[in-house]
């Protein structure tokens, strides 16, 4: 992997609406709020920024991430995501991200359920 | 509507490369290919530009399509178009796109295929 040093900053925006299906009252306790919460306290790389967003119009595949940075790189949006069980996908596919130039991490280093779960690609600005 | 002379432009991405599903082995012949010659024929606004880019990744729910438009514009993902029955939804959702300032059209006014087949909307830069 190359050295990471100098690379443009990646955004992770979490989807903090999604309430996954479930019948959840109080705000705070949706899964997307659980989820950006889980990944505030995770040992993200520097250079990856998370941000909460108002929903990702994903709501039938949530809890939904996408990670984009730059006018270089592919944005990714990843679904079927939970705050218990994929903290550290996430990790792992957000440090390889931006570790990428323009945003492609060679297929077979993904995380399985990046390979999985991909609800989209949209091209880099700058291609 | 506003008037929409001085929008920023917007670009409509459509993936050549779907297959929907089919087992097409010429890749001119596509569904991806055919629906952006339809979109090539179309009617589209100026200050929308038609682009084909290969893979969205949004393989299983194709065809598939983007709409963009500089940092101050939601983008949005839509999904299970098809390139005889969908073009005049997708002429239609652009041009509203378009004459929007944030990318986002009032619920009531996108049409019917869009409000049930979006994929994922992602935040502007500039948010």
């Amino acid at each position: 992997m190359r050295d990471v040093t100098d690379q443009t900053p990646v955004e992770l925006l979490v989807c903090t609406t999604c309430r996954r299906g479930l019948p959840i009252e109080d705000d705070n306790q949706r899964p997307g709020a659980l989820l950006h919460a889980a990944l505030a306290e995770a040992e993200l790389p520097d250079g990856v920024h998370l941000k909460a967003v108002e929903c990702l119009s994903n709501c039938d595949q949530g809890c939904s991430v996408v990670l984009r940075g730059g006018p270089e790189r592919w944005t990714f949006v990843y679904e079927n995501l939970n705050e218990t069980d994929d903290i550290d996908v996430i990790v792992e596919g957000a440090t390889k991200y931006h570790a990428t130039a323009n945003g492609i991490v060679p297929w077979r280093e993904r995380p399985v359920h990046f390979r999985k779960n991909c609800a989209a690609r949209i091209p880099p600005l700058g291609a």
